[in-house]
């Protein structure tokens, strides 16, 4: 039992449908049972959400809901219909009709659980079932999605509930590289990864699969595999264990979509930092790296990192509650980067951030702040330095 | 309780979407219960269609119907934002959400059954209840499509399921005239039409409401309206009895749509006819007019009308059953009209088909055949006379 998903990129036109239609038949062919999970076509998911935002610019969630989950209904008849041309028994299966329970967070719904009996009876039945990516159905019979990339979440979780041997994550990309391979043209592909470094890579803005199904992956034990849907070549796996690398990191990633805030003159007594993390949590901002740091006469400083598109309201609902958090300044920059080396060995080797570091001063290039974890390092430079940044450490440790 | 339905050109984009989110407020703010039946928006259905034919020349009829009722989810769901936007209550539902429960012919399932309950909880909480049109699910829970024009259907049956007061179709046109008007310019708006004038005319090509939805409204006694969502007039009321018109006839309708077979020389005895209707209704080909008359020596002739479509497959089948038929010519033409007039006391009134008749006799204009019902005249013309004979007899009755 194999499940394959299909991303926008794979399904973006007659021609990329056909393609992964091939893909599917002949792993289809060898015997194997076959579940083809799709995302919307291209462009799909933002040109409706455009639609929606001539109509209205602040829709509901539950009906944008409804709008968005017709683009991967629409593909996955799409896909039947291309398997069906070239002979292959198949049919197509929406969220609700697979039956994938979701709570009722509309836009952004967690998988509570799927009744697969459908898709079993399919199976016997020796067709090919092609799911619908990104959406389910709550308690009240209301469609659901996922959010961005939920389609990743989709397959993973079928491959989760039906015990799948397999989970390819068919994209645009080959595989996993060591730095992103338009960038880095030295970059090279992983054979495997295991899923924290996969979790630490996505989240540091390397983009192969969406974090919420690699954790789900690791969960379940989950075999993926990303790979391209147009080159025919080994991708790369992701897996708990992996057999030795030969070096010590996995990657080099860089984030520029980050901003950076810092409190200064905080009182330096117990409750600060819960004071401020939870004015930013009741705001519904996520927080990245903190770092805090001693200031000047009985002071600290907190500074910290969110998302981008954070950055305002973050600032706002800091502003708004600067008397009972008591900073005497606030600075906000989203001038900056973050570049992160990853590897799941790596903090019990010793001389890795020394070799990062180094790589860094070779090029002149100022760290703004550092945070480690058992298998990252992160660093704050400045954006313009982001990618000289990249390229000078993946030359350090792959060159 | 109002049910109000909107066709493609009416949601064809933001501003048309705008305007019947507009026209649908001022109904529910005068303190209805408002269900809003929504079509694909424009060319949608169409494109769609495009898209798989490019994928599979003849794709399965079940994945069809995936694919076509994404353009009616979407635009339920643009409609329900429009409304929000301007500050209604408003809720969208899909075919099966709505529990539109129909047989298993896709692409021309009829409905069976409506479980409006979810429906009915909506509009207690006084919210606009926005329906997917043209959609429902069968007995597998799989979604199936009720062929092209399948949103009346879905309005009118949504109305008789909830007992609505009215039923409005708004569409591109102001309503239903005596004949079309981007042809006859003296054509007038009827103020009220009957069920039964109403179905002679959609079968007759003047394509304001699909035949089906005309019959249902018929059974249940539906009030109907057509309207125009463009200008804001009175449209025409489609009821059971309606109070006397001036004129004797309702409308003038050509259908360019058609061919003629004629098939000479037959055998003269019991069950011919019955040989040819049945080979072509085991071809699924729907005959209009059938005339038989007498030929030479013993022999009879038979023609009819059907489809132009279905001309050569026609032509095709009877050509294989020529010995168990047993005709010695077979002639087919689609340079041919039907030019008909409608109304409901027309048989009764004298001299009605004298007066088209006439017409037709002041322009020269040749018949070829002939076809009368209890509210219907039909004549065959030369298809370059069709526009001048509907002119003509227009200028009869109503100039």
């Amino acid at each position: 039992m194999i499940v394959q998903k299909f991303g926008g990129t794979s399904v973006a036109d007659t021609e990329c449908i056909q393609r992964a239609a091939w893909i599917v038949a002949e792993k289809y062919s060898e015997g194997n049972d076959l579940v083809v999970v799709v995302s919307a076509q291209g462009e799909t998911t933002d040109e409706l959400i455009d639609k929606a935002g001539k109509l209205n610019p602040n829709p509901s969630k539950r009906e944008m809901d409804v709008l968005l989950s017709t683009g991967e209904q629409a593909s996955c008849a799409l896909m039947s219909m291309a398997l069906e041309k070239i002979g292959m028994p198949s049919v197509s299966l929406t969220g609700w009709q697979v039956g994938i329970q979701t709570d009722s967070a509309y836009g952004s719904a967690r998988i509570k659980a799927i009744s697969a009996e459908r898709i079993k009876a399919e199976l016997d039945r020796r067709r090919i079932v092609v799911v619908a990516g990104f959406q389910g159905i709550n308690g009240f019979n209301d469609i659901t999605t996922l959010g961005r990339g939920g389609s990743d979440t989709t397959a993973v979780a079928l491959a989760a509930a039906l015990n799948a041997d397999l989970c390819q994550i068919f994209t645009d990309v080959e595989g996993v590289f060591t730095a992103d391979p338009r960038k880095i043209p030295d970059a090279r592909k992983l054979e495997e990864i295991t899923y924290d470094e996969m979790l630490e890579l996505a989240s540091l803005g390397a983009q192969v699969l969406q974090n919420r199904s690699v954790e789900m992956a690791k969960r379940y034990g989950v075999n993926l595999e990303v790979l391209s849907s147009f080159e025919r070549k080994p991708g790369t796996k992701v897996k708990e264990v992996i057999k030795m690398e030969q070096s010590k990191i996995s990657g080099v990633a860089a984030d520029a979509k980050i901003a950076r805030i810092a409190l200064v003159g905080l009182r330096d007594e117990p409750g600060i930092a819960f004071k401020i993390f939870r004015v930013l949590a009741n705001a519904k901002i996520n927080v990245d790296i903190i770092l805090q740091s001693i200031g000047r006469e009985d002071t600290k400083d907190i500074s910290f990192t969110v998302a981008r598109g954070d950055m305002e309201s973050a600032a706002q609902v800091l502003s708004e509650h600067q008397n009972t958090i008591g900073y005497t300044d606030i600075s906000v920059t989203d001038k900056i980067a973050k570049v992160s080396i990853v590897g799941a060995g790596m903090m019990s080797a010793s001389g890795v951030a020394a070799l990062m570091f180094e790589a860094l001063y070779d090029e002149k290039i100022n760290i703004g702040m550092i945070s480690t974890s058992e298998i990252k390092i992160s660093v704050l430079v400045d954006e313009r330095d982001a990618d000289r940044a990249v390229s000078a450490i993946h030359a350090k440790f792959f060159g």
